[in-house]
């Protein structure tokens, strides 16, 4: 860890994003694509690995036709002592309170995605649903984070038919191999994994 | 509403818990049983609603051998515009952010619980798995929730087999009529079904 924790009154938990992620990434522009999109997130996993931040993961919601950058997050489970915290929930909770919503399809919004490094574990999953975000697009693979011996919960098949049954388009294993490169990085250099 | 939100900066999330929860709670004694514990999450489901701060959900964190109260959460969705705060998820951070771990299954810790006055949803059922609590407590059912409105996403059978196979046992329907009645209340009001 390179840096410490937000100070932190009893009854209240604040989420911030690591210092570095302020110059890590570029709001102006638009990002054009599903690999243009993955590719911001696979480089704030790989910072958060680098920068000793967390977990090897990271996520952005966008605007689905603009290509806007609306939120971002990366893996801050032990940085914030907060398990729920991983890179998916992050990116939601701080699009929310961009929008001044609690979903991202509330009348009068553009329509959001969530785009993941790595498929998300049961939480997130959930999360992305609750969201109203109406595309989840996905990097690296369940299977490839449990090789690397992160849990990823009681996801299913009929998971991700709920999701899409709920209008939510998925797509998956965009930049894969880059996703996944993060995820090896992170486990050459030993890297915690928590809740294993 | 009765109160407003929390301060918000940009890139940040504040959760905090209702201003009327600092009077609501006796944090000094123990709860000696599943139903002590219940019905405080249950009376936080309730006062969620009578004071208009949230949906009719509650949860705690106990320690599970001596019965202390170390977090508590309600429905914080529409209050935070974050959808991610279900009283689950907000009484996990709470207890984790007490008892500064990313885990309440930390060496030197005793053991905890999470009481919930519903069954959880697919997020908060994996929120539960990541936590560390060894015991899982339920109140209402998923199928009461679901008469109300609520979508409770993709829970299966085997899910609560994932969370009983990684050793948290899980107890259903304590107080259940109770727990539902707010349930009733809450429709009865016609209070906001966010994500129906």
């Amino acid at each position: 860890m390179d840096e410490p924790s937000a100070t932190q009154r009893p009854g209240e938990v604040v989420i911030t994003l690591p210092a570095w992620a302020a110059d890590a990434v570029d709001w102006t522009q638009p990002y054009p694509s599903d690999e243009a999109k993955m590719r911001l997130t696979v480089a704030l996993s790989r910072l958060n690995v680098e920068r000793e931040t967390g977990g090897p993961f990271g996520a952005a919601v966008f605007e689905l036709e603009s290509g806007r950058l609306v939120g971002i997050g990366v893996n801050s489970v032990v940085r914030l002592n907060c398990s729920a915290l991983h890179a998916e929930v992050m990116a939601l909770m701080l699009a929310e309170q961009e929008r001044h919503s609690f979903t991202l399809s509330a009348p009068g919004l553009p329509r959001h995605e969530l785009v993941t490094s790595c498929e998300p574990c049961a939480m997130c999953l959930g999360a992305t649903l609750w969201s109203g975000v109406k595309r989840l697009v996905c990097g690296a693979t369940r299977d490839d984070a449990m090789r690397l011996g992160f849990d990823e919960g009681p996801v299913f098949a009929a998971s991700y038919d709920y999701l899409q049954q709920a209008g939510i388009e998925v797509v998956r294993e965009v930049c894969r191999d880059e996703a996944r490169a993060v995820l090896e990085m992170y486990r050459s250099r030993s890297g915690p994994i928590y809740n294993p």
